[in-house]
């Protein structure tokens, strides 16, 4: 019998886990060449898994060309197994001489946020993003601030600039800033790559291995990897999405006061507002629990901002760090959620000891951030092009919005529930009990639909049957379509569930 | 008698040391309003230091208002020395509730890096930077290429983008590096913010708090900072600058033998080219003999290629990556001193399972680089702006560089020695023994004239009479008058010594 294990508790889909194990198995030499492989039947009972798991790793490495079947013999390793290795590009200038992946750090070897952000096919519908939509990028706008800047400031933008920021954007968002009702200081703010980069610093300033953060989970995955390569322990604290229909929103506070009573936290990473991927706003009263809890123990809150800009409707709630009076948060914020993503400009507000010791882990992480990004989207934000267009994009969004949630009051079975966020990017869906989202992507894929499984948000205690529908990028029809197939499929599935076969087959329906 | 600890070895300066242990002193309560602190003549008797050291430390005290001196009583711990606290701009939005000093993962204070890079004064020469000449930047050219590219692909430019970096910039770089010699695949590639990003990642890739990294000392503050964050040990392996006169130029590759025989090193990082700060160049054999010792130890090097475009004369030495038979080489470059600092672009060049590893690691640090930088930076290179561009700039280098040597031939007196780089942007100079540097700094500073001293480039055992002149920032005139400036003040220096006088004082000279 092969030495195959499976961990149905990780966020890494089953198939996915059996065809990387198949694989190493393969350049380990334990599978060689004309070697039979099981019958996925067989290998499905063996393991104790839907067949149609074993058949997708299989597909997988059939694609690969490292298993081919035989009509009437089985399933054989590939006599050229090993061309995988030989037929890699010549290496011109570096032999591979040093075993590198015994050099590395740690064994970090899932690529899960790669695999948040797969190719999407041509007309298909990709419910996967949470960036903002690029058809509405206002680019002449944009191109003329980028002018402007390089002919009144080009010299000083080009030159080697300061890590705290460039000038003028950090005057552009204390005012921006104070305009949305916070007074914060020049020397309380940093400018940084963008919120993956802030959460890095922070990393580096505050966190050593071992150390414990307390996280929503689900929680945006980024954040995840982040910490846990720095060898940071995760605290999973939950986040209700309302699916059983009582209690306030968003992180949990009550699990939180348990997680902060039982571990010695360091720091406590909450996204109040359109929390990615729930898309839930945490209610003022739990914020103010929050913030209270923090500060009688004594720990910093990291306030990511990003979405905040991003209310679609409903009545706005004030953030963790203007209702910060234990001088407890650090707010972390960004341009990207939006405009214009592929520039890396983030910022940190903070106290001013932290943002100068931050300032310095900047300095010697990268030194500062691009001053051409940072120039143009300062003389954005000044000639009032952002307001403009963050006005716009709520409408288009809000459009979406609507739209997605119709579109799943069509299509969707009784049983299955969702979030209705009141803003950000992305609605938080619910199947029924059973139902795995992983293995319904495989089908709903070949159809051209796109969405992320829940599992890949979680830290701990998967849900194998939420998925994350982003929905900033798409138009209301395709919305309508692509949610129809998403409908169509699953109550195929729940059909044959009924009818007891236990096997998964695409259903026969035609795209609408 | 005050708690005062100086440490001659330290790369810090002694009056920096001595002015922030007496604020901490204040700080913590233990000098009080009032209190009378020693004369300077007579603390440099309890130290065992020169008065001038306490007259500085002093001075930058009561220029912030901590002391203040009384004729005829002595000097005093000034009565309102608390309001630097309160008189700290209100914190409209967020109380400084936590201690957050205690908070911090270290308790890293020291901010080397921003010393290096003072304020310039209005007229002053400075000979701080190892930057490119700003004037020079060919802005039309490079306003041409943005809105070309913002024209033709505006739309993906400003979309999230891939952690591998902008395809287009990545062939441009492929097709760039073999018009120099090297044939490097694109999955050998990897965009990233800066060489200091990539020994960021390259950190977060390898290493571990605890492992070891053969270093050259003296070396660029930056890398020396960036290791010693992420608890990584140092070791130094000198640099040979030829102030002996004899043996090969750069890193000592017999003594880096010794360190790996002693050490179990897990990186080894080295400039060859034009080294910062010892405009050093490592010859073929020297390069050949590093190679062979990494293999055989199966250390990965780390060659910082920076500067290696940058050859002003003289005859080209292939790169360690060029040469690399046991594939032990990893190659990180940027356009930054070649032009353009102010956009953070740079790359790593390396087998391709090491580029996947730091493309992971590159996602999970700040997603991926900017990439209207990269994208501008791309159509620079393929319309032939950046070869004109350095080759423009290496004359005007040159001239710098001949200017210097003809300056320092003949402003200094006989026993000032320096490094002949045949490139880079810097020139190390060595004063004859018992010269601090870090104090010649603080009068020639008054007199407009910057350097930075060679204590802040050592890791260990800091030579305080070497110092670091930059000319890529200075046209040939003010070289001379800065040169001219160095060289009156040291010889009234030597005068002084020579008539046994111990005291500095800075000479009545015109400047010329």
């Amino acid at each position: 019998m092969l030495p195959l294990q499976l961990q149905p508790e990780s966020h890494i889909p089953l198939y996915i886990q059996l065809r990387d194990q198949l694989r190493s198995l393969v350049d380990s030499g334990e599978l060689r060449p004309g070697d039979r492989i099981p019958a996925s039947r067989e290998l499905a009972g063996q393991l104790g898994v839907h067949r149609t798991t074993i058949a997708n790793a299989y597909a997988d490495l059939e694609s690969e060309g490292l298993i081919q079947g035989h009509v009437g013999r089985g399933t054989f390793i590939c006599g050229d197994a090993p061309v995988r290795q030989i037929s890699a590009a010549p290496r011109a200038m570096v032999a591979s001489g040093l075993r590198w992946e015994a050099l590395f750090a740690d064994e970090r070897g899932d690529d899960s946020l790669a695999r948040l952000m797969p190719e999407v096919p041509e007309n298909g519908i990709a419910f996967v993003t949470a960036r903002p939509s690029g058809e509405y990028f206002p680019l002449e706008d944009f191109r003329r601030c980028c002018n402007a800047v390089l002919k009144t400031d080009g010299r000083r933008i080009l030159q080697l600039g300061s890590s705290e920021g460039y000038e003028p954007l950090k005057s552009a968002l204390v005012d921006l800033l104070r305009s949305e009702g916070t007074n914060v200081p020049l020397d309380q703010l940093l400018i940084t790559d963008g919120c993956q980069q802030s959460l890095d610093l922070l990393c580096k300033a505050f966190l050593r291995p071992g150390d414990c953060v307390a996280i929503e989970n689900p929680a945006y995955p980024g954040a995840i990897a982040l910490l846990s390569a720095a060898r940071v322990r995760c605290l999973a604290v939950p986040v209700e999405t309302g699916a059983e229909g009582n209690g306030p929103l968003g992180m949990d506070v009550s699990s939180l006061e348990s997680v902060l009573v039982q571990n010695r936290v360091k720091m406590i990473l909450v996204t109040p507002d359109f929390q990615n991927p729930t898309g839930t706003t945490m209610p003022v009263a739990s914020r103010r629990k929050l913030l209270d809890l923090a500060a009688r123990h004594q720990i910093p809150v990291v306030e990511d901002h990003i979405y905040a800009r991003l209310r679609l409707r409903g009545v706005n709630v004030p953030s963790l760090a203007s209702m910060d009076r234990g001088g407890v948060v650090i707010q972390i914020d960004s341009f990207s959620k939006a405009a214009f993503p592929g520039l890396r400009v983030g910022w940190v507000v903070a106290p001013k000891n932290v943002i100068e010791r931050l300032r310095m882990v900047k300095q010697i992480t990268d030194l500062h951030t691009d001053q051409l990004a940072q120039a143009t989207l300062a003389e954005f934000v000044k000639r009032g092009f952002l307001a403009r267009h963050l006005a716009r994009m709520k409408k288009v969004y809000l459009g979406c919005l609507n739209a997605l949630e119709m579109a799943l009051a069509r299509h969707m079975p009784d049983d299955v529930t969702w979030t209705r966020p009141e803003g950000g990017m992305s609605v938080w869906v619910t199947l029924p009990p059973g139902v795995d989202a992983a293995e319904l992507l495989i089908h709903v894929r070949e159809r051209g639909v796109l969405f992320v499984p829940g599992r890949h948000f979680y830290l701990q205690g998967p849900q194998p049957n939420t998925l994350r529908l982003g929905f900033a990028g798409l138009d209301e029809k395709r919305i309508d379509r692509g949610v129809a197939t998403l409908g169509q499929l699953l109550k195929a599935e729940l059909r044959k569930r009924q009818h007891g076969a236990r096997r998964f087959e695409p259903a026969r329906v035609a795209l609408v």
